[in-house]
């Protein structure tokens, strides 16, 4: 049982064992949208704050939040869409960035506990990342690779995952507050990546005792029917013991396959939340016979 | 690695680990179905031989054939059923009934080696069946219950998969011509009920090393858009070691839901069954233009 707490001023999530999935909403990140990178590079932040509120109308218990945009200046525009955001929804929020400065300022704007998104195994960002995620006593994404790369020996990528909660342990942060990341390839081009991923995901939870995330769409890079895929690697991996995501929510496929995998991880006690969600719409069905009935439709509401 | 090899008179088919899972399609099978028991009860079979194609035709490896109709001869129409079957498709069957006699007739008319479906862990049927496998070869389904009924503990209901394994063993019948089905309950009534098969599935696999099947659509009894949930049933289900599963290759969703599991577990080379199955269809859009264009059709083929 290992609890990850995040919060903003308003709201805590847990990412935990035998705990409901959480969602991360991948989508505020201009990596690969170029309107968006354009809109914010100029200060319009107007699809930002859309993209935030359909995130979490669509059900992500939490945001992650980038503004990685070439020429641009990350930190200043990353801690003003932080503030945006923060605005508009409640959620607690992943702050996403490769530049340490970045991170900074988004920690310095936050309010409440952050996740750090990410230290990796590499010692530079080890000795550059932690010691913020301590100030500002954040949680943060631990991704499982270092100078070597990312192996394809899921053993080695476990060895990464472990050295990094045994540095966050020496900066005083407990492993409760990391999140690994165990690197999820496309499986068009490595049929054994999700094998590696499952191996891994179970060696965290059972040995290493970590919460765990990944940013699920990668496994089905560059092959047809991706939602499908997403969809049956979602299940597996919180089968295998994965305790969070960073993805699209506004994806119904792989929504409805987290909401399928809580049930059968038994952490949606007596199936309300699926029930409630899919339960065949009665009233609706009976309003739609109202319109054509008159008076029937308020009466039965 | 455990095989279990079944077979029509022409063609194999293998449930095996670390290969495709296998589907058994689970549509010939009167209860429940009004229309299709009174049909075959009086020898009309049309509806049986229609079943029959359409699931192979949906991607069902084999056929489950259940005669069970009350007060009907059931040995005589399963014998019927199964030569009926056997002249329409060539996939391997498995030869289901809770009576012995009938278990017997479909043995003594089937070309090849079956699955018999099934033996239990009660005294009496294991005294019954077991013989029976033995005297055709054939490969058999091993419930895990016994006299004292379904355990909610999974540790019992693998204790009672083990004595079958090793009963089938004193019979002569090889661990490997053994499929072991955990018994999947309704998680709406019994909200731990995925994670109960699941744990029993990982120790058939690791500790028992038997391959696995189940009436997969069981687990979402009485709960609204049940294809959702048993697509993700299936999915976690094969990522914790399940082989196969008895069920209706007719419901798309969890059909996408295990060739996406085969992907993700590494058993669909370079990804392409599920890229022939789902690629953007060029040539049929190419077709749909050249209806309005012509000669472009025939060119395009």
């Amino acid at each position: 049982m290992t609890d990850t707490v995040v919060n903003s001023a308003s709201k805590e999530v847990v990412i935990g064992f035998n705990r409901p999935f959480v969602i991360i909403g991948e989508r505020i990140n201009p990596t690969g949208r170029k309107v968006l990178a354009e809109e914010m590079a100029k200060g319009d932040y107007s699809r930002v704050k859309a993209d935030a509120i359909a995130q979490v109308e669509a059900g992500a218990q939490m945001l992650d939040v980038n503004a990685g945009i070439p020429l641009a200046d990350e930190p200043a525009i990353l801690a003003e869409v932080i503030k945006l955001v923060q605005s508009v929804t409640d959620v607690p929020l992943s702050i996403d960035s490769s530049i340490v400065e970045a991170l900074e300022r988004g920690l310095g704007v936050y309010q409440g506990k952050a996740l750090v998104n990410s230290v990796t195994g590499e010692e530079e960002r080890l000795e550059a990342v932690l010691p913020l995620v301590k100030k500002y006593s954040a949680a943060v994404v631990a991704i499982s690779n270092d100078e070597t790369g990312i192996s394809e020996d899921p053993d080695e990528r476990f060895a990464v995952a472990k050295k990094i909660v045994e540095r966050a342990a020496d900066h005083g942060i407990p492993s409760s507050d990391i999140v690994v990341d165990p690197l999820v390839m496309p499986i068009g081009a490595i049929n054994q990546a999700g094998v590696q991923v499952f191996h891994i995901l179970r060696r965290l939870r059972e040995e290493l005792k970590v919460n765990s995330t990944c940013g699920a769409s990668n496994v089905s890079f560059g092959l047809p029917n991706r939602n499908g895929l997403n969809a049956a690697f979602v299940a597996i991996a919180i089968g295998a013991g994965m305790t969070s995501a960073i993805t699209n929510p506004l994806h119904s496929e792989i929504m409805q396959s987290v909401m399928g995998a809580n049930v059968m991880m038994g952490v949606d006690p007596e199936c309300r939340r699926w029930i409630g969600k899919f339960r065949e719409p009665v009233a609706e069905a009976e309003g739609g016979r109202g319109r054509r009935a008159g008076g029937r439709r308020r009466r039965a509401g």
